[in-house]
């Protein structure tokens, strides 16, 4: 934890670089620090998982869009972030607000050209058993 | 919100219109109404993503499906919407009735062709943060 | 039910089976018996999905990897487990170890050749709605 995962349209990967939106909101994730000046998040435990719907149905097809003028052809984002429990909400503001404002740099030029959601959810983790095998942790744990 | 995603085997892109089935559910979300006779999802924000997995394992992978005189090639679909908090106990019973109708008739030739499973679950969300950007709604939102 | 869907990093088709390795957690799953001795999935609804992600980004991207001496091309799976509720907490432990102990096994290779993390997770479901269309169940319920 914490895992990123993006669903999203297609359509796309013609218009942003999905790649580097991954590592845009890791960085972001990676700079939260907590109320007491702490990384919010394990260095070796955060990660951004980008798929691409193979298919897909937004909202009424195209047909508004296409009625105030644009191609109809919508696109959406979905960002869903879980994390483990025992954050304070503040923390979870922080975060989301944080996410919040990466996507809305990221995707401005999108909103400028077609019409697109994007959503920015975070869950708080209720597994019921979770064990993490990992030799990346010790990468950040050794000094 | 909602979002409907659909988790399934790559043999059923062979067997139905996956695209159409995306279409067909996301028509059938915007056509429910609630108690007040109001429609129970934004128009603007009901979207459904389908995801064909890369690799997969289905129940005994196939021996009792051929004994059965089948082909032992099991498919599988998982329907899992996510929707916002506040709707009643009976506008849930009645989103799933009406995804689990149009799923018969949808996946019918299936049946009569082979082995499948296919389950509807609907989730209602738990957030700890939520957002939305969009200049999709506003399509929906102007009269 | 149960559902097993596993995101990964695609750089783990190179490294691994992943088609067997869904085949392995699935046969893991068929085998755990309850305190009553009683198989804790249903045979017929027992699956395992597996998603590369198109695009991701995994902790610091690399650097420290390669500090290490490694590739920095690090890698990641993610096992998401859903069951259905009503399973006793000695049940979810027993799951989740049989699941660990075959990750351990199954990915001990990649562990000695690069920084790869692996977390399995178990979640009880909390639908609002669930229905099943199968006749997958059926296969496995005539004796």
């Amino acid at each position: 934890m914490p895992h990123l995962v993006i669903y999203y349209t297609p359509n796309l990967d013609d218009a942003i670089d999905m790649r580097q939106l991954c590592r845009t909101l890791a960085d972001v994730m990676l700079a939260q620090t907590d109320e007491a000046a702490k990384p919010v998040f394990p260095r070796g435990g955060t990660r951004v998982l980008a798929y691409p719907a193979t298919h897909f149905a937004i909202s009424d097809g195209g047909a508004a869009g296409r009625a105030a003028g644009g191609s109809g052809d919508y696109a959406f984002a979905y960002l869903n972030l879980r994390m483990g429990r025992g954050r304070s909400s503040a923390v979870h503001q922080q975060v989301g607000l944080a996410l919040q404002k990466a996507c809305e740099t990221f995707f401005e030029p999108v909103f400028q050209q077609r019409h697109i959601g994007v959503t920015v959810q975070i869950d708080e983790g209720t597994e019921v058993f979770d064990v993490k095998l990992s030799n990346l942790h010790p990468l950040f744990n050794k000094n």
